[in-house]
């Protein structure tokens, strides 16, 4: 039997992943056959097959890269000084999601696949655990950087930092929820709203 | 032929949308069949389809209902002096939401169903003019907000009041998202966050 190196292996499970992302923000979830993933990746069934079960598999594979990738750019954002503000950061995160990390794909389409595996993961436990575990880790990155804010004078809120990460993820994951559904967000809409709400005086504090 | 009053059609009509609103709530939009919304409003089926001949078009009147208790709520608040502040106003709709507006049913079941609805309206044609119309009526209320902040110095930012209306909804709509995938959203949560994002300093105008 040929033994097959470790670089071989990841080159190939590299090979689906792009495959099926292309599928998958190309035509959502729903309308994507394992079928679809074997033509565009030019594998047979067996050499799929070996590397992910299913539809479901390979989508939390996709989404869990992603989340690495968003958890990267945080980190690295709590390191800088002064630390990018969240309009500048989400702005950032946005841009290389929608628009570098779809080449040839959709933007629309892509949200929509970010939406629909929202919905998957109600009724798909594997799913759901990879869910809270890439949330988490995006949770704890936004943590730091809200330290980072406040050791840098530029948030004066007496909130949990926990508080503050899970509001600024739900901002993007509304932006996301409206380009799946509408179609038409710019990311600089999100720039300007978030800066907006920054100029804005609490009159029970000020 | 019996003449029916205009008055008894509308109480027909109010008690299928409540059943059907908490079979929903109660049990997601694809669990829930037209049988099991009978059995709720305790009608026959001919009762019921001679208002509604779907799942989709009731759960297209209850959002509609919902875009319309939202919107009015907005519209109060932009004629306030001074207008409360988006982590005061976001924390009251979404409160009356998610605690008040379902009797009996589960706040997260009730949050799921609202995700279900945004992909349901990525292939229902009638469910998206409905996420449009009500979307749109949402945006002009806040941007109407924005203005009350402007007039009452409250917000300094000058960016477009629709890029501001825009990034508002989406921060409710990803709590929603949140609440839905993970179930362990408070309100305060989110109240908490907006109010840390007011007390920033951009480093760019300070």
């Amino acid at each position: 039997m040929a033994r097959v190196s470790q670089e071989h292996l990841d080159a190939r499970r590299r090979q689906i992943l792009d495959g099926a992302a292309r599928c998958f923000a190309r035509n959502g979830f729903h309308a994507t056959s394992m079928q679809d993933i074997l033509r565009e990746a030019g594998l047979s069934a067996g050499a799929v097959y070996r590397y992910f079960r299913s539809k479901e598999e390979l989508i939390g594979a996709i989404a869990g890269e992603a989340f690495a990738a968003i958890r990267g750019a945080f980190d690295d954002a709590a390191r800088t000084t002064p630390p990018p503000t969240p309009d500048v950061l989400l702005g950032r995160v946005l841009r290389t999601m929608l628009e570098e990390q779809v080449p040839g794909g959709d933007r629309q389409e892509f949200a929509r696949l970010i939406v629909q595996v929202w919905t998957e993961s109600l009724r798909d436990d594997a799913l759901a655990a990879m869910m809270r575990e890439g949330y988490a880790g995006m949770r704890q990155a936004w943590a730091k950087l809200v330290d980072a804010y406040r050791d840098n004078g530029l948030m004066t809120a007496d909130v949990p930092a926990d508080h503050v990460a899970r509001t600024m993820i739900a901002t993007a994951q509304g932006f996301i929820a409206q380009q799946a559904i509408f179609g038409d967000v710019r990311v600089d809409v999100l720039e300007d709203g978030l800066r907006a709400l920054m100029s804005m005086q609490d009159p029970k504090i000020s």
